[in-house]
């Protein structure tokens, strides 16, 4: 098996940039495996992502790194040229995640049986809560679980968080249901590092209690949204929703119980594009190229 | 064939309501065909909707209107009691529907061509719009087309709508893409007999442009919601709703363009429910029994 | 909280039905809290499910006995005279439900997860396996786990299944992904009692590898099945479907993996379903009163 | 504007196909405008389809052909040592699209509603029937309408048919619910080149009556399928399909009422994936790019 990188780039749209980049990319070495690509009109933005393999006699680091950096130097000319936004990743360091949880346990049970199966392609090194409750679960996928606790004020209890973060060298955070909100500071640390499941079909229910005010507003499909944290509640760049219908003889509780599954399923969604390069933030808003 | 009458029933909850009502429907010889009811029991309200049929000796429209009058009179006190909102409806009088229209087709096909097929248990007398361009489709499906003129200024120009309205002995409005905003003494006179179709996932993206709010806001659902109008812009209860998946290469044309066929399709399914007589409006919200 | 029973009635389809079950059930003391019915117009069969309370005064067993006898005392004359098919259960008894599984744990660990979210009304005394891989995760959810050798012979492995499904008083068999194929004898003795999740969108992917047969044929939505297993192979009554659309792109091990997803969600409703007393079984077919 | 042109290759899948295609569009003065390709593993085989544009100074019809001739001269030698089975079309040539009827509407409407709201990239030259029924619609769209006689014998309809498609220079035949079967000396003459709607979800339900199959086998979903028709009735590569989640309560009429909305939605989509290109035939399935 050779070594494989992922190539991401945001530029503005302009005619030739396939060819300039296949081209750069064929030039290097590279043999191209998947590329999607595409143009948002509306802001004459383009994004490709590609994959591409590095040859066959590449087969030890050292080699791999000088592939690498020569890759760098033959590609930021063209970069510049084209104003581009990009980022070259290899595709064998996984990177680690930290889970973030509260009291409840279906987003968590759904990240780490789909690990278990290997599908999710990152590694879980520690779980963080600010509550003991689900200490056994992460013990049953033999995993650290780190207790922090919220009432040593929010300052403190986040600075414990980040060092239990930088203690294992984590690369992204996904809040699996904890119910904390974090400071402008944190999550300005960890920008479009976090990613949070909001339990309602966003932007329609923000805040609090959202199925709470989906049953009252009469709606008749309920949502979750993966998205990334920002300083303004539920209001980051959407990764991933979906929705549910629903009748109108669901109770509140219901909805609550209904939701459950849409917000494991969005999260795990959310991740996985994560993982696999597939979001482009630009403008306040993802570009997924599923 | 009997004839058969829909029975409506809205109360707070309180044991034995089933066993009462399908008593009283038996004792007064009608016979139950098919019932729906459910609890909300976040509001303790319970809701029914019966159809029933009269006794077969019941043939002519004399008896039909004895029949109607005695059921009138034994169901009263029962219904006081129980403090019902409650209505009984002959299922053999269609309803006499308009259709607002602008420039804009597709919901106005998918009514006319459903209505065609006998989908739909109701009469078109009359289409009324703003401008003359879809005259030719009214023509099509021989409906006498009525144009008014909003320069005339919004009084005079809905007082020409009314006039229309009463002269074709109107039950209940449509407003299939009819761009323009109704006056709080309009929406009053025709409360909960208005219906339109907004074309964002309400209550996300109120007022104009709601695919280009969704596309800047980067959704990853686009959806439309038939409610119906009140004083409020897009704030009336919900009927019916839906969504559709939007890819991120899609263009804020291409949500306008996608949107269509779940306008037509949830305007379709609202005023379906509403000829059933499947809608009910408490708390600011709806309750449909499917 | 008073006692309650499900009434679960098929028959004939006539005038009157409606009224005369309430009707009856009103004259023995029940209170109906939740009423579902319809009518298959092309069996002319009908399908009612009620939820009824006792009065509040029965409040031991033995009045509760009472009223059981005495209610099926006068029931019976009623559904002789109309033909019924009729079931009357007490809602408080929890079904005792074995799960039988192999080395696949996505079915297994959602119903096991759903049962400690307190949302499955039954009791999991235990699970049964021709192998011993999933093991851990009986422990985990500290359920008995018994270990059945398939290498004896079908005949007398069958009988240890047999043996167990009795020790633990067994009511109700699901096939969690239980890789081996039971004897007509088995399914006849567990009529209607045994719940088989197909990897596939029955009837047009039976047998075995449904996921190759779908990719193949190109299909553009894969799904599975549950169904009531019975002597013909993947045909017996369907109780849940569902699909999930899938891209071109995606390879046979890709359907694979995304079919678990729709695998678990399908074995679930299923359950859920047959708990809930909403499965009536006709000419070959299922009636589901959601 | 620039002419623009579609390239569609398929071939067995190895190292550098994406670098080769896109440099050889590049030398030839091509600028690719979009690019999706994907492989099939489990074929090893590759699938590449790209919209490109000719320089800007290629403004008349002349030089376009010389373009075209160059490239094809250019493109030849590297196709055959890939083994690429391929196709170069000019974006701007709209095809001609024969739509067969019998009775139904719905589909027919579909198509031609969408294409007068501009949403179809191709001409509807003809409508051809077995049954004068709807030649009151193509009336309304000013398109030609020309009855074929069956009782003449099915050898003698189908020459009536090709004649007529021969007069109006036809490139795609559309079967819009066109309820003859053809044979297979016609669907060979047009292999890969007539879509027909069949209302089930194939293979589950081949044949007549698929709706009624449907409902007595209790399938929880009912579908349609567009496929390429060929000499085995229903068998062709599927190229659409959706379901529909139906209620048991629903009868056969129902289904019959509500599939016609999946029908319809399924041949619009295939017809419109058809005309982008999307569509590639291989070992009897087809593999769509979207």
């Amino acid at each position: 098996m050779s070594y494989q990188y992922y190539l991401n780039i945001a530029c503005p749209d302009q005619p030739g940039l396939i060819a300039s980049i296949t081209g750069a990319v064929a030039e290097a070495g590279g043999n191209i495996l998947d590329l999607n690509q595409h143009t948002a009109v509306d802001l004459n933005m383009f994004f490709l992502k590609a994959l591409f393999a590095l040859p066959k006699d590449v087969t030890d680091e050292g080699d791999r790194e000088l592939f690498e950096l020569n890759f760098r130097g033959r590609f930021t000319p063209l970069a510049e040229r084209l104003s581009m936004t990009w980022e070259l990743a290899s595709k064998d360091k996984k990177r680690r995640v930290a889970l973030l949880v509260s009291k409840t346990s279906h987003c968590l049970y759904e990240l780490l049986i789909k690990y278990r199966d290997g599908e999710l392609d990152c590694e879980f090194p520690v779980i963080v809560s600010n509550h003991p409750d689900l200490s056994p679960i992460a013990a049953q996928f033999d995993i650290p679980f780190k207790v922090v606790d919220p009432l040593k004020g929010k300052e403190a209890c986040e600075a414990d968080v980040q060092a239990i973060l930088e203690d294992y060298s984590i690369d992204l955070v996904v809040l699996a249901r904890y119910m904390q909100i974090l400071s402008g500071e944190f999550t300005a640390r960890w920008k479009e590092r976090i990613i949070n499941i909001h339990h309602g079909f966003l932007p329609a229910f923000k805040g609090a209690k959202p199925y709470h005010q989906a049953w009252f507003k009469g709606v008749k499909l309920i949502g979750a949204t993966a998205h990334f944290a920002n300083e303004d509640l539920d209001q980051g760049p959407i990764i991933s929703q979906d929705v549910l219908r629903v009748s109108d003889s669901a109770s509140i509780a219901e909805f609550v119980r209904l939701g459950k599954d849409i917000e494991r399923k969005v999260l795990l969604d959310a991740l996985s594009l994560y993982l696999s390069r597939s979001v482009f933030v630009k403008e306040g808003r993802t570009f997924v190229l599923r």
